[in-house]
């Protein structure tokens, strides 16, 4: 016998999501059977709801179902000051943290030549627009990962945004908070010992 | 910022999935905005179809979409064996062995007193009165879990089941095909000596 259609169609939406194999997605669908009619309904509708009113910002690429996005509305914020990350995901961690006031810029991805992604790929033309135009903009925070990608990314972006006089800067590398000497990696120990400040 | 309500209200979708957190379901969120439509309306009638269109089958307990369920409406397979499975998942593993051709019972669980399981939670009542009614059945095979619940189960139903005549019968304990004796376990080594077969 094989699985009744609805199910085996379940199933095989579930597959489609990354990470998530044929054994979890059928755990998962004979969860949603024991699941609620409510929460069904609510889950299917907010699939379709995700899909159809989010879009990406037009300024700065941040994730909005208004464009432009919220951040880009509050007049409140440093308008001086753009932090460049590579997902929205990173641009969240970074709110989280509530100290930076300023704005960002999504590129969604970073340059990997292994991948075939180069800088038309990412969201790089409307950044560098975007700093032509806005003469505010005085300092690009470049907050990509500490990955060699990351690093080429920011490399790259430095390289293009420097020569028009714009400030840029990059997140600073070193141990993590609360983590132990004897596990640090070596670059990030050289980078901790280059990077090491006064007290 | 927040993330827009579309977005956080699809994450707390994923987060009601089992074994799916926070992290993982921004993950998938994130995933399903960068779908094609076609395939999130899809996921979506999928949900909502398997959640409407499934039942457990009245005679034995599988999923299905008819009732009775495809294997209850097959008279070609042997009406004198029930095997008795824990889960919907079970009953399809030894479908897949393609080498049982009776009937099943599917239990939806275990007893489990520490999680407040009893006889009553499951479906046995079902199939004390599938084996009072239909004469046909000789033999009930016990294929639950392996594990102490399960024995335990296994051994509370021989016990209901035999006084009415039915042979009562449950799935061999020994080495896995293909595994190393090194790493069995002593229990599965002591019950593979004990039911040791003649070559």
């Amino acid at each position: 016998m094989q699985y009744p259609e609805p199910i085996a169609k379940l199933i095989d939406s579930y597959m489609r999501l990354p990470g998530i194999g044929n054994k979890t997605a059928t755990r998962l669908a004979f969860f949603t059977i024991d699941m609620n009619q409510d929460d069904v309904d609510q889950f299917a509708k907010s699939l379709v709801a995700a899909k159809k009113d989010l879009h990406y910002c037009s300024i700065c690429g941040n994730i909005t179902d208004e464009d432009p996005c919220e951040i880009d509305r509050d007049q409140t914020r440093d308008q001086s000051q753009v932090l460049v990350v590579e997902q929205v995901k990173d641009l969240m961690s970074i709110e989280r943290m509530n100290d930076y006031h300023g704005l960002y810029h999504v590129l969604h991805g970073v340059l990997s030549p292994i991948e075939g992604l180069g800088p038309e790929d990412l969201n790089i033309e409307s950044l560098i627009k975007r700093l032509q135009t806005n003469e505010a903009i005085k300092e690009v925070i470049l907050a990509t990962n500490a990955t060699p990608e990351g690093e080429a990314t920011a490399m790259y972006l430095a390289r293009l945004i420097k020569p028009a006089g714009i400030k840029v800067t990059r997140l600073a590398h070193g141990l993590a908070v609360g983590s132990d000497i004897e596990y640090a990696d070596e670059m990030t120990l050289l980078k901790a010992v280059e990077g090491r400040t006064e007290l």
